[in-house]
């Protein structure tokens, strides 16, 4: 099984805010960002599958700024590590203003998604090969972010999570 | 200030999974239920604070299972604790299947929401009261969960992060 | 074939008026109201019947107040009543507004829906069995509201509708 | 004041039943065609009204028959009668089946709207001059048809309701 | 194969501007009026075909004016002519203020689709027989449009574009 | 007046087409793609004058191939040339298969819009200033195109447009 690069995977996706996807204040609202990145972040993870994908978790995601009407949305997805059969994706989001163009920083967010066969069932994927110096570290910290997912979801224990202990510097 | 009931903040949508709502394998999107959790979660927390409310922060969220066409989606939304001006809501998600009517769980998800004036800027909320012993242990949970928020968004060293630390047994 | 009780097909809906389903008066348009009306009256007839539903009627249905943005609309749905193989759903609508909570009535409305199987012919649904005398009351005057469809529809004269004529004192 | 025609209100829609519009069987959702009928039959009542309508009640709708993916939908808005600021409008819903073409009914339907200005208060309006014989029945039995809706809001009693009586042979 | 009339293929769609359909001025979005003018002359070339219809050119459309919130948009299509599997749909737009009601010229548009069968596969339709001055001006002119396309296409030298040359009166 | 660069413009925007987008084939329907383009297009409007902008015309469109649900679509824009107050954005748009990843060209189109400030009113835009090849082509043949648009919309009589003569070698 050969590997796939991190950059094969990049997926970029750009959106105008319109005013239907604001909130009462004329602000983009949650949801409809959460949507963007699910397509977009699903798209990176077919690029390196091959197979279409099933959202399976979102980690933490914090909405740092309103982007309002208007503002041009800018969402980039990479897959950064696979599991077996699963898929880390990390998207980017920054916002430009209409009139000063000036870019922010929106937010940055991890989807995981399985790969499934056409009946549903979970599919082995190609590992993915890190090139760079900041793919190689998205790549290493998946174990860090795959370990706080099984604590989050119940299925590790806070003691055993080895990577959070050596971060907290009390293994 | 007067406190809040969580049960005044209870907040119930009931939803049926339509053609529109699916992926290629005729499954909910994840980006669609990230919106309805959306949704209900901000009249939980406009319900708390009788203010508009904007969405900063979706903690881990899990999809355990997939959710088929036809299937009848429920999401109960309930504020846990507020914090000066933002609310933690605590989204329980489960679905029951069109033929049989037995009800699975899906997911379990906490948003957290800025009360926010007409100008945008944000306001104090009313302080939250638990009174049932759930309620109780969501209000002491929320230290925890705030904690996670503030080291995952890079606010909060690890090595500070007291309650984490309690968890683990380290501190 | 057992009966189904009227609590076990009461489901609750739960919207936030979004600039999406306001007209240009910045209130919820009607036609929004009917669907989620026709969604929330689905899924409780599903409930109700185990099977996929499909409306055959909507009755009268008097929109009495303006629902304003931002304003967060309860639709609760209970089967009253079955028919061989149609079920008759009442919905109350309220809403409340964002900034007092206050609690106001927009309307009631009764959708009939024909269970079916996967052929979408009519089939038999289990019969209700009412147990508050608020229950008892609406599956009595589900025969009366029946009437008046079957009149309305043009395939009962007037001069039939025994339980019309009867309210009428004319019988 | 002036009269307005009744085929100066006439309005057309033609639509096609396209995915999204379905319901789990591949026919058109109950609550797509009730939101087709709201916006066809508010073009209407604006063009007879020149000002922004709302609507304030739907009368008893049947929906005969299932109308499937691919079909044609003509959905014939006129506005019957107005009373001081209320229009009624009746809409004939049809649809061609995609390969024959073969035209069949589906339903008959009336909204009822209120003008309003600016503010949102209600706003007189020009009042209908029926032309043709089947014009001329939908303005005489309009009366009827207010009434009925009268009764059905509660702001009339059945025995006062002398067209009804009228029509029962009971007067 | 008999042929198929104008005046049987001709289909209107009567459409009011709504929030959800403006970009940031109020205006209707370019993007939403297209879409309008593609299933009204994908209606109208399933009238004439009596089969599904594929999209496969749009022509040169201008839009001469903005179209406010609250305005009436009109778009009647009907079939001008056909090619062995294709049909040239013409589409004529136009819009009424809500105020005054004066009509306005908004647009028209040509939309090419192509006949297929289940598989997808083009098929041959039946031929369009002209009868008012306007309709054979259109089916005459149809032809200068296809010439036009096959150049633009890429299919055609401009050479040899027979009919265009002619026009410009240097053949 | 300083000069944009056309790479300054460049806007990406990937699509996953999902069942809500597809026709009674399951293919892309052509007016989402229409909606998808003016969305882009406008965005590298956008961007090239740092103002609100108008759509007010689309050249030929051709599409050459069914896209089918699950391929991921690309739509790249680039502002070629503005004139005054209008800017030409071209659309490259291609798809990949989900399975193979092989990725074909869909269609090029080419959209105008006019940058407008906040009452509307058309307003200067900044030159383009192309540095590639493929640039200069895009800015040169914009003269010939812009020559179309204004013969198509009957602004110019064909014997007076110089560069299609000069193309058709008549002149």
């Amino acid at each position: 099984m050969k590997s796939t690069k991190v950059s094969d995977t990049y997926s970029l996706k750009t959106e105008l805010v319109l005013p239907n996807d604001t909130n009462n204040l004329g602000n983009l609202m949650g949801g409809k960002l959460l949507h963007w990145m699910d397509i977009i972040s699903a798209i990176s993870a077919q690029r390196a599958s091959r197979r279409t994908v099933v959202t399976v978790a979102v980690d933490f995601v914090e909405f740092k700024a309103a982007i309002p009407l208007g503002a041009v949305v800018i969402l980039e997805a990479r897959v950064t590590r696979t599991f077996h059969t699963s898929l880390e994706v990390r998207i980017d989001v920054a916002f430009e203003s209409l009139n000063t163009g000036e870019r922010k920083e929106s937010n940055v967010a991890y989807y995981t998604f399985v790969a499934v066969d056409q009946s549903g069932r979970p599919i082995p994927v190609t590992p993915i090969d890190p090139e760079t110096e900041e793919e190689k570290q998205w790549y290493e910290e998946a174990l860090y972010r795959r370990e706080m997912r099984l604590v989050l979801a119940g299925r590790l224990k806070p003691q055993d999570a080895n990577y959070i202990k050596k971060i907290l510097g009390t293994s």
